[in-house]
């Protein structure tokens, strides 16, 4: 008998692999200030994740005022500046190693695709060392961040894996949107600070609490790390 | 007819009248750092609004790790140290002054119910200038803070409101809990990070974004606020 193939796994990094999404909203909220516009932490925190652009597309929706070519410019440098300046409070979640390690032992490809920049994105991939050069897919490489897909068919196609044999993780309702538009599987992780039931209506086809509790239930997305059959 | 008595509001503070969970977390992870603990901040965001002591054993139920009498005092005051530096970052959520303002101008009662301690409650009550001096009640005054039900019992006394007669807001489901303990009406406010369905499933009535929400619907909650029959 034959069984389908086996999947591969294509991760987001903020809040999935490392510990930073609560460090991205107050530099956002910082951001902000300095362009002289006041949002909540909540609000914000449920659009970290989002390619940049949108983000701010959503702060001038929800503020009601149009900012300039030169403001949109300012407050995401101003993001990335502040969100420097928190990176050395940002630590690896629970079991992100562990996972990662266990996956390339079984043989299972993985790679990682962010909306964020590479700058940030290669000093945050230091937190979770691991024995492989890591294939990175950052905003830069596609045309549109989530919660389009193409940054995870621009991962999956750099691991010359079907996007349809693919599992897509992450702690945020664009992950789970955008897996969904590229027709992959997709898992949350709440270690990004929404609520289960949220990453559930976007498409989740399990919720788990952290990397430590994926790696726990793995076989339930289809890899059998401890025998090969 | 008769109709019903009008209800006396009972708030949280954080998260529910001024912007400061992002900051509570941050500074439980600082503080837990000092100790060598190292929790993930989505873990600490869902203990934030419990009283001190149950979200210390909380941590230690987490880890594993028992701390020491002296470990327990030491996390608490540097949890305390480390939210105070981050106090000027705080600010009211939208709609906190407005609500509270027609609350009182509409002749509905009201009193505000913090797990906290009354030295930053006090600072943090600065950030929502209102006409009267508010009843605060802080865990100095009852012996067990949320989810225990003796904060709003213990404001409901101080406003001379029946228990059953009140409406509890609040943004965590600590708050919810308390409420449902207390036979009181609770109101979930997303506006401290959790997600809808997690508020509704600790037994809100409703749900709203933020005070400014709650107060555009406050006929929901059996307020008047612009004619008095």
């Amino acid at each position: 008998m034959k069984s389908g193939p086996k999947p591969a796994f294509l991760f987001d990094l903020d809040g999935t692999l490392v510990d930073s999404v609560y460090q991205h909203v107050l530099a956002w909220q910082e951001a902000l200030e300095g362009i002289g516009v006041k949002l909540p932490n909540w609000f914000i925190h449920r659009r970290v994740g989002m390619s940049g652009g949108l983000v701010v597309s959503s702060f001038q929706q929800e503020t009601g005022r149009i900012l300039s070519k030169q403001e949109i410019a300012k407050v995401q440098e101003l993001h990335g500046k502040c969100f420097l300046k928190r990176l050395n409070e940002v630590k690896a979640l629970p079991g992100s190693c562990e996972l990662l390690h266990t996956l390339t032992k079984a043989g299972v490809s993985w790679a990682i695709a962010t909306s964020g920049n590479r700058g940030p994105a290669e000093k945050l991939l230091k937190l979770i060392p691991v024995e492989q050069d890591t294939i990175l897919i950052t905003h830069a490489e596609v045309q549109h961040a989530k919660p389009d897909p193409d940054l995870f068919l621009a991962a999956a196609d750099k691991l010359s894996a079907n996007i349809e044999n693919c599992v897509v993780v992450g702690d945020s309702i664009w992950d789970l949107l955008a897996a969904q538009r590229a027709r992959a599987l997709g898992v949350g992780l709440l270690s990004g600070g929404y609520g289960e039931d949220e990453l559930t209506r976007a498409g989740a086809y399990r919720v788990y609490r952290d990397p430590a509790d994926l790696l726990a239930h793995l076989y339930e997305t289809g890899v059998r790390p401890n025998h090969s059959e």
